[in-house]
Order: structure tokens, then sequence, then C-alpha cells
């Protein structure tokens, strides 16, 4: 009997089976963990020590505050209509509700894009992550750095080599050298930026759309946060860019509009004029790719997502935006008072904060051992957050109020 | 000027601009239209020539029925919890909601597996989806002939380039001849199967185990009709059978227990045992992309998942399961009677049928334009399909005595 043979021989009997199948090489290149897991491992950790702290989380950027009245009675009501044997539906339509994509178009978009460009999802991760399985790995792309970590963790999940980082901090205004920047066939770019808060103005995003169309390259638009923007010169769209049809596709999500975080509501918009180099149309294969291996969005949440849109829902949201932003001017101006070197949080419901001397993994363990303060360490978002933290002021008034307090007295004691 | 200088211009100027990236590869290989799309078109086509036909679909594999009372109670409570302050929850946790893992664990598993294998996803093909990103291209993978597209086109999405097809018809009983299969990596097997109906006995999923320990292959065993199975005997899950932790992942859904295929539920199972060539765990990777490019299935169905699971809900969709059941027995009754070699059938929504001297589409078109009668061309599934079509027992059963006394009559025009 042969080593292998008898390998075989003892892992057959006695159970004991690696599988032959090696490991997927993209994955040894991931860091261990995922960015908000190891923050809340570091969470856990803090607790077995203090079981008695009082965490508050100003970290990971989840909604807080209930679904509002209009949409729950919309979620209320698809619940009760699938129930009945009129009302019932199986699998929704493909792409999405019709109503609901052409409400997108016309209240979100002005129509400047057309219902059948829509998308509906469950999400703008995962449509990130579908869009990565369309281009597939034998592409560059280029980033933010400080970005949103699914652009370069879901690249390398693909196999994707060629990732440029594009530096974007206070020195450069938080937006791309884009003179120095080389081509590459995607370009992610989020604005209103998480984690930084910064806005691309309506100049800034027509350079990158002419910057894309020069190089030929995409532009992948994360708007998560577009209804933050409060300042009505700011474009809440890569779409109002003219020319942006031939080069952007658009990723937008109702989590952060209406607290659909765990209701699971985005889209993503591919314009009919996106061309790959041989003229085919890019929107036919992500039109395949969904049929293939998407299901679409759950038919509740997509009933939540048409309520968001009717006139109720949009003044609730945007009372909701308004409750969240007040959040954040209230902790930016504590910030500000303290002396802290703080950027964002005018349209968006991000503070970026330079903390000097302290890396950000250790300003992360300061806040949270002195302050019971859950933030994120600006590292979790690229090299470029080094030296930064992420303030997110999602949470209710009180607790906001709370972190203020503490924050103030510098330590937990003199608050408890 | 330079031809590609000018070329530039000329894009850049008249916003005639194809993109320099080249289309993925990959999806030259797949075949244009996804099954169900081509499906929907040519039904289309047919009712545009014939606006007044009365189409009856035993097509795609979509439930009819509604939501059962105690489930739709519950989507209605978690919607109405969302819009309270106390209830209010936003991103769902890690790995889906531990009360329905549990559930899950206890109930579909007999605690054969652990809540913390338990991965809650939004439906099966998506999970499929991201079980071929996890495992990448590099890798080679078998696949029941005829059998549920997405194994295939999935895999062509990612790149895989070696599949293996597995004949699986009337003259080897619907098992592959595992004697003269070649290993693989991955071994995608469904049972009950669909389209075949077909269900692997408890010796034949031993076969199955011991042909995967031996490969030191993965088995993806798709499950989504379990719980179609009435014959006790037949093993529900692959996990019934010793050393199965060791090889195999199953991916497991709501839809078809519970007319969920709108709401979007469905869960994979990845042992801890189960380890890649170098023993690290193929767990931690799931875990990790998980973590990365998904953010869970809706709050509202999982909770309706939880109802699913209790004494009142597991009533109910057993009720549902006999109706559909009882839906294919008359089918399957008529077409015997009919002399349609006809199988499947008996622990599954669907029957499988020969059609002699017609090949799968021509038989499609035969019972849309003769009948309107929606079926799916068993060419759909696969090479081994075609001769076959595809009856889904799903609809109501008004709708089904209708199809029955169609076929019974042989033209449409006899009925009206």
């Amino acid at each position: 009997m042969s080593k292998s043979q008898f390998l075989n021989h003892v892992r057959y009997t006695y159970g004991i089976v690696n599988i032959m199948t090696k490991r997927n090489p993209h994955f040894a290149s991931l860091k261990t963990n995922y960015l908000f897991p190891e923050i809340n491992l570091r969470k856990k950790e803090f607790l077995a020590r203090h079981p008695d702290a009082k965490l508050i989380s100003l970290g990971i950027g989840d909604t807080t505050e209930p679904i509002s009245p209009s949409i729950t009675n919309a979620l209320m009501q698809m619940s009760a209509r699938l129930g009945t044997k009129e009302g019932y539906v199986g699998y929704g339509p493909e792409h999405g509700m019709k109503a609901l994509r052409e409400k997108i178009a016309s209240k979100y978009y002005s129509n400047r894009i057309t219902p059948d460009e829509i998308f509906i999802a469950d999400g703008a991760k995962c449509d990130l992550a579908r869009l990565q399985t369309l281009f597939g790995n034998n592409i560059s792309v280029a980033v933010q750095d400080a970005a949103y970590p699914v652009y370069v963790e879901g690249s390398i999940i693909q196999g994707v080599k060629k990732i440029v980082l594009m530096p974007c901090n206070p020195e450069n205004n938080f937006f791309p050298d884009l003179k120095n920047l080389p081509r590459t066939d995607l370009i992610y770019f989020c604005s209103p930026n998480n984690p930084t808060g910064a806005v691309a103005t309506r100049q800034q995003l027509e350079q990158l759309v002419a910057f894309a169309t020069k190089n030929q390259s995409i532009i992948i638009f994360d708007s998560a946060y577009a209804h933050y923007i409060q300042d009505e010169n700011l474009p809440k769209s890569i779409f109002e860019i003219p020319g942006a049809h031939n080069v952007a596709i658009e990723v937008g999500s109702f989590s952060k509009i209406a607290g659909f975080t765990g209701i699971r509501l985005g889209w993503t918009i591919v314009p009919k004029a996106l061309k790959y180099e041989d003229g085919l149309s890019i929107k036919a294969d992500w039109n395949r790719l969904n049929a293939t291996i998407f299901n679409g969005a759950s038919i509740i949440s997509q009933a939540g997502g048409c309520a968001i849109l009717e006139e109720e829902g949009d003044k609730e949201v945007k009372a909701l935006a308004a409750f969240y932003l007040e959040n954040t001017r209230l902790l930016k101006e504590a910030l500000d008072g303290l002396g802290y070197e703080v950027f964002g949080g005018k349209n968006a419901p991000y503070l970026w904060v330079r903390i000097k001397g302290k890396n950000s993994w250790d300003s992360f363990q300061f806040f949270l051992e002195k302050l019971q303060l859950v933030i994120t360490p600006g590292l979790g978002f690229g090299e470029g957050g080094e030296g930064f933290v992420r303030f997110a002021a999602f949470g209710s008034r009180e607790n906001i109020l709370m972190a203020i307090k503490r924050l103030v007295c510098t330590t937990i004691e003199c608050v408890l």
C-alpha cells in the first residue's frame, strides 16, 4: 500500500476526510476578518471584562429609528395581502416591481434614466458583489482610499489583481488626483462618501465623468447616502452629469434612507448606452446575470420601497434624515469644540475625525475603554484611513447626547 | 492627430463612448437567455397572436397558494414591530436569526447539525451563486443531467472549465453511474430532483457519500424540495447519511415549502468538519464571504421562517405540500391514462414526461399552441432533458383540473 493509498484508507475508514479541493486562492489574500465582525469581537471581549459597561455604538452605520408609519403600513399590507387568494404573488417580476422602478426613475432621477434601466435588489452590498461577478477578474479597478471595504474585498474575492488606490484625504479635499491616476476598467466612487462624509461637487463629478470618458472606464457610483444631501447644489446622482450614461453604473439603497438595513432593498442602474469595447450591451449581461443567479428582493420589502416614494413616505424619510443629520451636527459641534479635526457630517451621517498621535485601532480601543463608545477605526476602510476614526451618527438622541457628555468629560467615570 | 486620438475625440465630443473594458469572457459561453425568461418571451409572443388565450402555467415552479394564516400573521407582526421604537432592529444578526437557526437544526435536522453550521440566506439560488464564488473557477464540477440550470450556468459565469455531466434518466433509474464517473471537486446533487421528480434512496445517498469520501470531493446537496417527501424511508437531508458531515454542504429553501418564492428565504449548511486539502475550515471562508458580500435575508422574511417551524405553521405547510402533491397525483393520473411515459411526482411536485418523436421545444410549442398550457421543455435543464418536458403541479385545483380537461380533449377548441 502506497503512502497516499494508506492515507486514503485511514481517511475513509475513520472519517478523517479533508477535501482534495484546494482553497480558492483569492481567500488567502483577504485579511482574516471583515471589519465589522472584528469590531464586534473586540466589543464582546471588552464586555466580558466589563459586564456592566453601557456601550454606545457610533460604530457600524446601522439605523436605529423605527420604520415610519406609512411605510410600516405598506409592509403590513403586503404581508396581509400575501395571505389572501387574490393577493398572493410568487416570484416577483424580473428587475423588480414595475411601480417601484417607475417611482425611482421619476422621483430620484427626474426621469433622466428609464425604469427598464433600474434593477431592484436586496441591497447595495449584494449588488456590488454581483457587479464584481459580472466583470470578473481580468480587470483593473480604482478605489477611493479610504472607502467602504466591499469595493476592495469583493474585488479580491473575485481575484482582481490590479487595485489602484485613490488617496482621498483632507490634503486633496477628499477628491482623487485624476491627473496622476492610471486608467483602470472600473472606478468605484462613493458620494456622499462612507466613511469620510465628503460630498463631491458637480464640478468634481464632471471631472470624474470626463476622466472616465477619456479613458473609456466605467464608474461604479455608490449613492447609498445621496438622500442625506441637503445642499441643493450638490448632485445626488452621477446621472445628473452629462455624458454619465455612457460611462457609469449607479448603486442605490433604501437602507440608510428609510432604516431598511434589516428589510433589505436597493437598486442598480445600468444605462442602455453603456457598452463593452465590442459594442455589446452591458445591461444585457447584467440582466442575464440577475436572471441566472438572483431571484429579486422580497416582495414585502419592495412594497415598503413603493411607500417610501409616495408623498407621505417621502416626507417621513426626509424627517428621518433630518433627525440623523441633527445627531451628526450635535456630535460635530462637540468634537469641534473639543479641538478634534472633524470632516464630513454636513450632507452625510458620518464624521471623519483625525486623531493626532494615535493609530486608528488604538483610538478605537481608547474610545472603547475610556468612554465606552464604539466607533470605527479608519484603518478598517483602507490604509488611507490610518490616523482617522469614523463616528456614525445613527442612534437615538438620548444616546447621542450621552455620547457627547462622555466625550466632554473625557472619561466614563465622570459621567456614570 | 493619430487615429486613436481622433476616435477618442469623436467619442468624447459626441458622446459615442464604448468602454475599453472587455466583456467578461465567461458570459460569451452562456446561452443567450436563461430558461425561464425565454419561456416568458415565447408566452408573450403567443399572447400577442392570441390575445384571448387562457393560458394555464404548469411551467416555472412558482407557488400559487396564499401564505398560510399563522405565517402571514408572523410577517405582519414583524412588519408592525419594525415600526415601534422598542421593536425596531437594523441589520440582522450575522448568519441569520438565532431562533430560526435553532429551529431549523432541531426540526429539519434532528440536531444532526448545529445552529452555528446554518447560514440563513435569501434563497437557494442566491446561495448557490455565493457558493460558486466561494470555490472560484479553478475547480471541476459534476452535475446531474437534467438539472436545475443554476449549477451549470452559475459555474460558467464563474469561469469553471471542467463540468462533468452525470446522465440521470429512466434507464439508470435517475441515479448517476458512479463507477464510471471521474473525480470532480464539487458534485451538485438535487433530491427530490428538479426537474425529474426523482428521489434518491438512502442506499443511493450512501453510495454518493462513499464516492465523495473516496474522491475527497464536496457534495453540494440541494434539498429545496425535501419537504415534499412523504415516504418515511427516503432521506430528506444528506446529513442523514453517516460521514456526510465531512464531504457535504446542503442548500435548503422555504420557497416551495411555504410559498416563499417572493418572500425570499433559505439556508445553507456548511459543517464544521468540512475542510480543504490543507485542513483549513471551509465554514470559515463561507463565513468571511457572507460577511463581506451579503447582508442577510430580510428580517421580516426570517420572522416568517420562524413561524413555519412552529407547530401551527408546520401543520399549515404540510397541508400546503399535500395540496400540491394532490395536484401532481391528478395530473399524473391523467397523463398516465393518456399513455404518456411519466416519471416523478410521488415525493416531488414535478412530473417528468417523455414525449416520443418530438424534441422538447417542439413539445413546449405543441402544448402552448394546442392546449394553451405552459410547461417547461426538458432541454432547458440540459442535454439530458431532450425529449422530455416538465409539468409543475403548482396551481389552483381549478386550473389543474382545467389543464387535465384540455389534455384529455387534446385540443383547446373542444374545451372552450
